[in-house]
């Protein structure tokens, strides 16, 4: 038992304050878990876009003051009652796709979107209702994600972390937590590719590379990638990729990048991925999917407000359009087989770790993902 | 051996030689089959909207002078060199959607869009490049989706077209070439519904009524339609629904039809199906769907141009965006089927015929299509 089980604890985290403005590192308070929570100390956590774009005050979901973050790893300090998911010393992933694997959507064996803490997670609140982080004046700070590991410590539902074997290391394990978890299963579950079948993958960032190195896995004929930054070229073929387009210089006069892709693969591929949050692209992978089986994912995340559209033909000749939420990823089920493939070398995910930072550096990190060359930037406390 | 085998045959038809023109009942020549074609003589035949569609000029693609008509049924006159699909005599139904078994498509075993006469026939002409049907005067007239069914005899490919059981009467088997084969398709094939399962059905004509009856055929819990024709209501009961909306009289103050849905079916259909041709009804049978499974058909063809959208979130949080041209059955090898659950009573047929004329009469068929109770219009020769 620890000497802090029961306790507050002072810690150090990246406060956001206000949209755009940087998150100010400090000391808070974060309580000790409830019923059906867990305490976590973080020891590494990962900067995605899904952050930024919070910070950047777009998200009308966005709210403040609050502790961002949601891809991270850490160790069990403390549980609260009733909790026999994971315990003390356990080293965990904290998820922002819970899985309660009792309400009608994790019963339904047809989705990873499990409804249990749906509602409060979204309000920034535990499932009770209140925050566990204050400012040392007292005054609440919001969860974000049901995880919030910008934050020494943090504190999730007993279904928002799963345990992971100790022998992997707790940096690369950080990255499960988000876009590598969601890209790679987009296509070993959601899409569940198969040996042969074409694929075409918009978007050469973590969430990309990691679809690519699915469909490698898996055995695809073509894994081709679309990304309108050259330096992703190389990191496309590091990954598994077999081809590698820009639309911005690979395409002839009069050609789009539909018609290329169509040319390519004797007529569409069976799969395509938007790992870019561009509704445009989105059109543009599902008009590339083959007449009569294509389907196209949408993973990226649009900026509010915005739609994709198509024309009704492009469906009613026999493409599905389709997305999906951490690549179909139950969390506390399905990551154990993730962890085995990356154990195995099937998964790459250091690969992707391009930064490494101290916590402390944490508005740094925001600017690396500006950069063409950066992947992910992992901070360490 | 029939004594007009080989020769043309002069017969009544109905030519389109304008948009938005009636009809123009007179003779024509049907030329002998060639090769791989089949001359069939019509005995049923009845009018679809895409007939009516392309005779209003504003189907892109429409060509006149033609012979159109789609839903028909009829027997074998006659075969061409080569011809091992059907016999003289053989009572059969014209596909629109052909069957070679050899194509990629056919071969796939994921799609019923055979490619084998595709481009011909969207050309108005047969597999050769020529057509089969004259005026008087030796002038070309195009065929219409590799049936032209307005004509007492016909000339298809070998591919496009089905023998049937002897037993079944020509007159409910014309409707098997469109209509009620979509709609039943698109329950039973594409979407496959199961026991339990809760379905919307957005638009009551044929096509939708067809895919009420594949739902109630397979034990699904809720058969909810949704049409702005309250002389629907009956109609839908009759067929198999369990729950009627009229959107135009049924919401609350400030209620959506989406809105209704969703809570009429606690969170959403499992699946959904739009059989209007509507795109703003596409989205709203897209976002009636429930969150994680939910899977949405398109049946309904859209106004040239018209396009659908939503946000794409939609789609991440798990509803599927499809389609289905002929309810995705294969002509060939899934109408003995079809036929089967007519004979048990499964699938009701006869009870579409609403008006019955002499072929003469078409340009009234076409009117019929105007009115609200009029489900199907036979014309018999
Ligand atoms: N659905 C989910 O569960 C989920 C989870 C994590 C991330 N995401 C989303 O997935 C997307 C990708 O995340 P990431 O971390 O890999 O992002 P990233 O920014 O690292 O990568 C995006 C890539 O897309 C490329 N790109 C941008 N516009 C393009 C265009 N028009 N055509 C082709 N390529 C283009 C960029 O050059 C970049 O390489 C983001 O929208 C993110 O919010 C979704
Ligand atoms: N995909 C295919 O293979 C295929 C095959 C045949 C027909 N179709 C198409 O299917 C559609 C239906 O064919 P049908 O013969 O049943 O047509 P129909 O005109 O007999 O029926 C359409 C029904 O939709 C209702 N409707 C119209 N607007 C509506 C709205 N806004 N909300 C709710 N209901 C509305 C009408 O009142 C009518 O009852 C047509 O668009 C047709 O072209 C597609
Ligand atoms: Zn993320
Ligand atoms: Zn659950
Ligand atoms: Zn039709
Ligand atoms: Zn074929």
């Amino acid at each position: 038992m620890s000497s802090t089980q029961g306790k507050a604890i002072q810690c150090k985290a990246a406060v956001a304050y206000e949209a755009k403005k940087p998150l100010v590192v400090q000391d808070v308070i974060v309580d000790a878990p409830k019923a059906h929570e867990v305490r976590i100390k973080i020891m590494n956590t990962a900067i995605c876009h899904t952050d930024a774009y919070t910070l950047s005050g777009v998200d009308p979901e966005g709210l403040f003051p609050c502790i961002l973050g949601h891809e991270g790893s850490g160790i069990v300090e403390s549980i609260g009652e009733g909790v026999t998911s994971v315990k003390v010393g356990d080293h965990v992933i904290p998820l922002y796709t819970a899985e309660c694997q009792k309400c009608k959507f994790c019963k339904s064996g047809k989705t990873n979107l499990c409804g249990a803490v749906r509602e409060t997670q979204g309000k920034g609140v535990m499932p009770d209702g209140t925050s566990r982080f204050h400012t040392l004046e007292g005054k609440d700070i919001f969860h974000f994600m049901g995880c919030s590991t910008f934050s020494e410590y943090t504190v999730v539902a007993d279904v928002s972390v799963v345990a992971i074997d100790k022998k992997v290391s707790l940096e690369p394990a950080s990255l499960l937590g988000c876009g590598v978890t969601t890209g790679f299963g987009a296509a070993v579950k959601a899409a569940n590719v198969q040996k042969g079948d074409t694929v075409a993958v918009f978007g050469a960032g973590t969430v990309g590379l990691s679809v690519v190195q699915g469909a490698r896995m898996r055995g695809c004929s073509k894994v081709i990638v679309v990304d309108i930054n050259d330096e992703k070229k190389q990191f496309s073929y590091d990954f598994g990729a077999t081809d590698f387009v820009n639309p911005m210089t690979d395409l002839k006069d009069g050609e789009t990048i539909v018609n290329k892709l169509i040319s390519m693969t004797d007529g569409g591929l069976d799969y395509t991925f938007d790992c870019t949050g561009n509704v445009h692209v989105m059109r543009n992978a599902l008009e590339a999917c083959h007449k009569g089986w294509g389907q196209s994912f949408i993973i990226g995340v649009a900026a509010a407000g915005q739609e994709i559209s198509t024309r009704p033909f492009q469906l009613v000749t026999g493409r599905v359009w389709r997305g999906t939420a951490f690549g179909d990823i139950k969390g506390r089920t399905d990551m154990p087989q993730l962890l085995d493939d990356y154990e195995k070398g099937l998964l790459k995910i250091d690969e992707f770790i391009t930064h490494r930072r101290q916590f402390d550096e944490i508005n740094d990190g925001f600017e690396d993902l500006h950069m063409g060359t950066c992947l992910r930037t992992v901070l360490k406390f």
